[in-house]
């Protein structure tokens, strides 16, 4: 983590009443200025819970919307051990060494089954975190993945705004986050571990058919031969599903982070995808309704707080919850009694 | 499926307006008398978007909700090929034979990828679906996942105060129905195949942590050895998984429904396993646990209704469904208008 990102993450959580000061306009010319603090502030502002907030946080990214939508949006995913961060800071001296700078945030389940800490360890990706061309914003800890997935849309235009070019989400691919992720990027890579205990990758054949390229870790030290095998049990598989409304093949190749043998696989693919969709106007189409579904995610994320925050409303909330455990009034009935509550806010 | 509820089921598709003749009064009378066809027209009852259906569908849940919750929940997954199928038709024959009485349904997950149809063959399970005591619901289709939880939720209500006292809710283990299943069931069932192409079993992490049971199917005709070695591997892996909140160990057996060999290990899981969260009181805590959930559900649900239905605010919907895709605002800022519309709503 660089020095001012750090500044700005321990200013914002020890000092959180400061947020208070902070101003869309102010916020938006250092953003597309490139100043990170800014940028890290920016997003402390958009984690924040408080109406206040909220209302600066929605003005400052209406600013930044018609400065966004230029970079490859970027989802990486794959079982914890895979390899991930490896390979992000493999392909990251890569692509900074190309002329692109890179955003990499993380969509964290937060299982409340198994857990998972991304991006939380602050000695994982040390040469890219010290890049200037490289932007790493871990995950707030202590929300709903639902929080955490609008958070992340949005940073994703702030960074954008900010000119990086390029932007990884990475997730881990045990839950439902892969299926939030691939629902704000252009491009889902897939990391996948060759060699035995396959059955407990516990890849979901789900994830398979959303991933546009497939890469699999770790080919070196003499388990290329087994990478290799793995590369045409992958292709055969893919074979087998649909087409891609895209028109893109999915890609295989197996890959070392270590040798960065074979590296230039995922780049020629994003070179040649991005053509691709940018010329066909699927890319377009594609955001449009990635854009329709935020808009209804958005709309519940932003009722749940609604209830949260109205005196009243949460108060009736609350007793509704009550009244479930006591098994005096029923899930469905609860349900209608707190739609008619909000619908009958304004005349209360 | 039985004549009656061939009957209704016609009567419903072709005849939807005589759903308006049903009243909550009438249908709950019957369906505590074990009437198959009262029960079968009140999911169809429950199935139907109509506000005036939806009123009396409400009043007739609120009738049963008294009369539910004796019977054991089973959740049933695995990959399209298992034998989810024979499996039950074998366990059913067998659960019928010991007295019992048994609804089975199905969460669809109605995948936009791969679709699936569950229940949808009339051909499957034909020897259940013969008998008295068994019941069978396809699920309707065309529905969001969801709306068919919902529903599902609510027959489940249904069938217990029919007397039904074991529920099977089917789902095919490729998507995130499964995770619907696990939320509203007692006893989460996992079907396996062992040997060959295991990585393409497709079986996320996650679902092997819901299971409270895993059977390793097709344990017969020279499979029984790698059936055994599955059930060590399964064995194995659900060992290095946390323990569970009801202090239930998971169990692991190969099972035939052909030879119906070894069909006698869930059918003393599942004695067991109610026996004991019955006496600890986990069953009562997890349940309204999983009603709090429903709470919060039902309510997301009811809302798009009232929003598909109230006509102002269909229109703003709409409008700002167009206003995002011609990219004059943002999903954020629709969200925000349209949250402000349904709480102004009733001064406009």
């Amino acid at each position: 983590m660089n020095q001012d990102e750090k500044k700005y993450q321990e200013w914002a959580t020890r000092r959180k009443e400061h947020l208070d000061g902070l101003n869309a306009e102010i916020l938006f010319s250092k953003i597309v200025q490139k100043d990170r603090g800014a940028l890290a502030a920016a997003i402390t502002l958009i984690e924040s819970a408080k109406a206040k907030h909220r209302q600066e946080a929605n003005a400052l990214i209406s600013k930044c919307l018609p400065h966004s939508g230029k970079a490859w949006r970027i989802g990486i995913t794959g079982v914890p051990g895979v390899g991930k961060s490896t390979f992000i800071e493999a392909i990251g001296e890569t692509l900074v060494q190309r002329g692109h700078s890179l955003a990499i945030m993380a969509i964290d389940p937060s299982s409340n089954v198994s857990g998972g800490s991304i991006l939380g360890d602050k000695t994982r990706m040390e040469k890219l975190a010290a890049m200037d061309k490289v932007f790493i914003r871990p995950t707030a800890a202590g929300n709903t993945l639902g929080g955490v997935a609008q958070h992340t849309r949005e940073t994703v235009i702030l960074c954008e705004a900010a000119g990086y070019d390029i932007i990884f989400i990475e997730t881990v691919g045990v839950g439902q986050s892969e299926t939030v992720v691939h629902s704000m990027v252009d491009f889902f890579l897939l990391l996948m571990l060759s060699g035995a205990g396959d059955e407990l990758q516990g890849i979901k054949r789900g994830i398979m058919e959303m991933a546009d390229g497939i890469l699999i870790t770790k080919a070196d030290f003499g388990n290329e031969a087994s990478a290799n095998q793995a590369k045409k049990i992958y292709e055969n598989a893919l074979h087998l599903l649909q087409a891609k409304e895209s028109g893109w093949l999915p890609k295989v190749a197996p890959i070392s982070s270590i040798t960065r043998k074979d590296l230039h696989h995922p780049l020629q693919w994003w070179d040649s995808y991005f053509k691709m969709v940018r010329e066909t106007g699927y890319l377009e189409v594609k955001r449009k309704l990635q854009d329709l579904r935020f808009f209804e995610e958005s709309f519940q994320y932003r009722m749940a707080n609604f209830i949260a925050q109205d005196h009243n409303i949460r108060k009736k909330y609350e007793e509704l919850q009550l009244k479930i455990t006591e098994g005096t009034t029923s899930p469905y009935e609860a349900a209608d009694a707190l739609l008619k509550t909000i619908v009958h806010h304004g005349i209360l």
